[in-house]
């Protein structure tokens, strides 16, 4: 008997992946790896793959290792890819990785994915698969048989697999760091989306009261709100919820896919946007200009290799201890205002705080002034020597 | 007759220095570069250095040189400096510049201005000075004598000069691309900054109606606003006439001043965060990955360049050359959503648009998805040898 | 009839595919662009065309342009991979710009390229046909059949191709930029490359007599060497034989190819390495230092472009007038010593150095010392705090 | 009794500054630090110090935490600046701290350097002195009266200091990882240096005889020569001899100084330049090309770092924590050519090596060629697009 793990989510390209599978000649074991989702959907998950006739169903609660272990670092990194808080992408490597390990466990011979051709996600999973399995079959039964969403329904409808509704005409991928919201005329990069497509965040434009949030950090990491000290899962939840009531963390954006076509691309990601402006406002404070502007390139990459799915990497792991040791000092609160869909750093504080009132001030002499002058005079030095050398073409 | 040119804006600064330069034997030419003034403004400088005496006054109307050859390059380049949209800064330069060429014109000794010697406006002023008249006297009355505000104050009393009321407790700079607000326990890094500070900007919280705008650019320069074509001048004061009124362009950080300071600033620059926003948003669609990842790299640096005074540099010069061959595909319409301090882009639209909708859409077959496996599978291909390397250890 | 053009070199891959083009029906027209061959080469590949039977061949004298469009670009912009001059890479791009050209003229069906798919040669061609050429089929018969070298071996022997002799267990490629030396041995990264790889460079132990060498910039680009004027071909055939003659030139790397294998590669450069050598000491001279930092970063983005076969790209634009600009001042001379195998500049000189003597000397006053002790003082300020705040951990 | 520490060398400089310092009513204590003298110059500075008087005189033998704590660091990081291998710039931030130590220990008031205010080393002692002793005084005797060599020859008579003779026209400085010549003619940038400023290298053009050498390393740092292990002191000692006999590592630049001068340097660091030169060579054999990609960039910054004075700085340190993360699998030997100057990687082997025979031969099947043709058709996707918009314009 020839077994294949899939990494199932009970939407239809899983599920018509799961058919042409058996269509091949597999048995299949299906895996939900829970990165966010209620107890009713995982159930409702469950259900789906087992009245489709898999051999055996696996329900893997991954949240607290996926905010711990991934959203975290995405927050020291303030990672961000052309403005996308890296949602689905900070989640494909894990549960990659949980899935072979099922794999592994079940002597499985393959592992397979919805993923399409098109999209980004068939490159995070199978490098994590190859490097966590590398001998492993890798099947993607959509992207094999070049299925489009028209033949993919009509395959389903044969096989019964049951057809979103109308109503459900947007593609959804939704995890504890946001929710993407893709398909038909979204695609369109000038089209003003519907307020429908949004779920987790009210309109910005009702928004009746201002809010202050207080958001507390130790080592890079936030571990408290408003003064309350919430496990890890909490205060991602709490984040999304707060900053959500008012419509912050809406994203719109023109998106450059790793094969490289652009993209139009929906998010909302309340809880990502309020946490990393709260922790760059916080750097700001304790880090050095040198370090800030370093760690600018730093993250840029870092949320880069993200996108890849090049979270298991050589690259990352150096780049990790580099952000580390900045963070040692990322500790202390910010002060945020929350309205219409903003979201404004209002105060910030840090025993590391490298701000100095005495020397700062207009008010006091702890800086003699005339000590500068020397300074300008020789401020750029090369380009006046260079406006001479001018005057000679 | 020793004659200084001063740079003179009717502050106490500047007033200081008029005076502490006729202690210095020097008859006095003020000078007030305007770049975005009103008329009355302008009048009461001008009598102000009258009053004081003055041998000569001269106002200088900048305004379109301003927007057209400064603030347009800074758009171009979506510069910023950790986050500040370098509105004073812009402006320097352009003052000194005009400030070298009535001390040319008078035949004068010196050219001074009423920087302090913690700030980084010296370094604006000086380097662009010593670039374009090498050989002048440069004076700095306040740095050079260490004077401390309460010291200006009580000279000012001395001398004559109006002291600004109680009410006038900020110090204020503002011309065409923004505000700045200073002074007092805004210097607090976690003080909440009142409402009062604020000029420009309504506050967020009482917004009552969402407004969308839309953004007509060609080769990388705003050039109609609701399809009303503006010029420069008037576009960048509808910009923030219209931006101000949904409380955007509110900017409160950590700023690294050039001699390693960090302060706290409070900036309003709302058509500064509407135009950079939009014109991001336009970028996206019109250039290459490889584009918008350099670009980045070089925006960053050309904000930077413009935060040190080194507008007149030999770089400078290179990055333009840089910076104008990338923008002369991006033409076209952006629209965005006002609310609540919040600015979103919601569409957007070029003739030169790198999106392809046969190639994305999940929908169509112009991409054999099939092709794709070979390069999915070769995608970090170095990290899965380095993977196996890893078992060495 | 179907046509196919062919980028024909007269070599083994290329001399199999226009058989294999015979075999899928097509006529083949045969093309050999001249980027620095010999005339007696020129005619040995046209007999070796004609005998194999195409329907036509043309010979391309493109060597002006190569040096003119190409060569002289990449040294403006001290182009190098990896420590590799891009000899092969930067050739691909007019190569298959001059077989578009035929293509289009003959009314071709096809073009069709000898590369392999573990190199990185067909990347550069066929990223340059579908840009010059969108819609053309595009032929690989040796990727697309994933022939071995012995497979080809034995079709050669059953077509009646002329099969290399023993004696060339290498595989070469070479133009007027350099020389590629592949295969056997070489490929182990441990192994020493034995003397006989070598054509263009004498053995470097063998030199007897130390040579100074004179070269001439304008506007970035080599004109004369020794004071000699040369055209543009001959001055790079002048560098490759005074350097060769002194064994400078050789380099032995490991290289990371597009598709991320890492294979050792030998090449002989002389001419490329002298050039590139004494360009970049003339730029230390005339560009600030705030040019020459960020230079570096283009630089080195340059060359990994013209690696990956884009060239024709979006972003070299971009790059050529961002390099174009700065290379307005490299004019200019640069000596430099050759001697068994090492290349050392030991003077340069410039209208536009930016070298003072007066300021830099220990005997002169022309800068008061004094006034830099403020500059020192404030000199890592932030990093003096960071020390104080670490106290607290 | 006001005492003052000295960082003393013996030369012109420090000992006008130990004499001026007793003008200034300082008992004097002397202190040198050794990072590469042999005992008889200790000796000798010991006795001059002496003579002139000092209350006190310190020998301190840093040699081996100079090759442990810095060299290696900087291997590691192939620390360069310009082409410099910052053999002086790496040594003062450890000569300070050294001072520092002493002047904590004997309760002096005062830290006094021999610097003038055009050089570099002001801020790199300062730097590192403020930081480890925020509060002690700094006195600069020569850069504070703004000194000329002339006036300090002068002075130096006057006082009994002996002056260097004639012959003595250059201005050298050594160390364990190299030697600099300043001086005379030297500064012009057009001059040929003369054979007799070397004194650590042969003259390359009459070498003999090629040699072969091979450098073991263990996590990136040196460990053996032709498989000899070495302690580290004595290791850098053998690789300064083996390569200064063949000539390599004399270094002529133009050098960008921390304020802004450019001037014409000569550097004699033969051991570093074979030591860099085999490691980056390891390098590229172990590292992923995204990790040598980015590693360019750190090398880059932290070879500024060095040469600016910031060894000890909040970046430096994030920095230490990304190369030593690479540098875990820098370990295997590496063979150099040396002659005539030149230095030559020949082969390179590891544990934990990246290249993998199978995939790369052309003889293998190990990678399927048809797989990559998808990755090709995609390569450089956007640029093709943007080609076809350019046919708008």
């Amino acid at each position: 008997m020839k077994k294949a793990v899939l990494a199932y989510s009970g939407g239809l390209d899983t599920s018509c992946c799961l058919k042409l599978l058996e269509d091949m000649g597999y048995k299949v074991i299906s895996v939900c790896v829970d990165v966010g989702l209620s107890k009713e959907e995982l159930k409702e998950v469950e259900e789906k793959a087992k009245n489709l006739g898999v051999l055996k169903h696996y329900t893997i609660d991954a949240k607290e290792e996926f905010v711990k272990d991934y959203i975290f670092r995405a927050i020291k990194a303030n990672a961000m890819y052309e403005g996308y808080p890296l949602s689905t992408a900070l989640a494909r490597p894990l549960i990659a990785d949980k899935v072979v390990e099922i794999a592994k466990k079940e002597n499985a011979e393959a592992i397979a994915h919805g993923c399409t051709g098109k999209g980004n996600d068939q490159f995070r999973f199978e490098t994590t698969i190859r490097i966590k399995a590398p001998d492993i079959k890798i099947i993607a039964p959509i992207r094999d048989l070049n299925l489009t969403r028209k033949e993919e329904i009509e395959y389903a409808k044969k096989k019964g697999i049951p057809i979103p509704t109308e109503s459900k005409k947007y593609s959804i991928d939704e995890n504890l760091w946001g929710r993407s919201i893709e398909g038909d005329e979204l695609e369109n990069p000038d089209f003003i989306p519907p307020e429908e497509i949004y779920s987790w965040t009210k309109n910005p434009a009702e928004d009746k009261e201002e809010e202050i949030v207080e958001i507390t950090f130790d080592n890079g990491v936030p571990v408290a709100i408003n003064g309350e000290e919430l496990n890890p899962v909490e205060l991602i939840k709490k984040a999304n919820e707060i900053a959500g009531k008012h419509g912050v963390g809406r994203i719109d954006i023109i998106e450059d896919r790793i094969i490289g076509l652009k993209s139009r691309e929906n998010y909302e990601c309340p809880g990502a946007v309020l946490l990393i402006t709260a922790h760059k406002a916080l750097e700001q404070l304790v880090l050095t200009r040198d370090e800030l502007r370093f760690k600018e390139i730093v993250d840029s990459l870092y949320g880069e290799l993200i996108y890849k799915g090049l979270w298991f990497s050589a690259l990352k792991e150096d780049l990790d201890a580099f952000i580390d040791k900045t963070q040692e000092r990322v500790c202390g609160t910010v002060k945020v205002k929350l309205f219409g869909g903003s979201v404004r750093v209002v105060a910030r504080d840090s025993k590391y705080s490298l701000y100095n009132k005495e020397m700062v001030s207009f008010d006091e002499k702890d800086i003699d002034q005339k000590e500068l002058a020397g300074m300008v005079k020789y401020h750029g030095l090369q380009d006046m020597l260079y406006y001479r050398t001018k005057l000679l073409k």
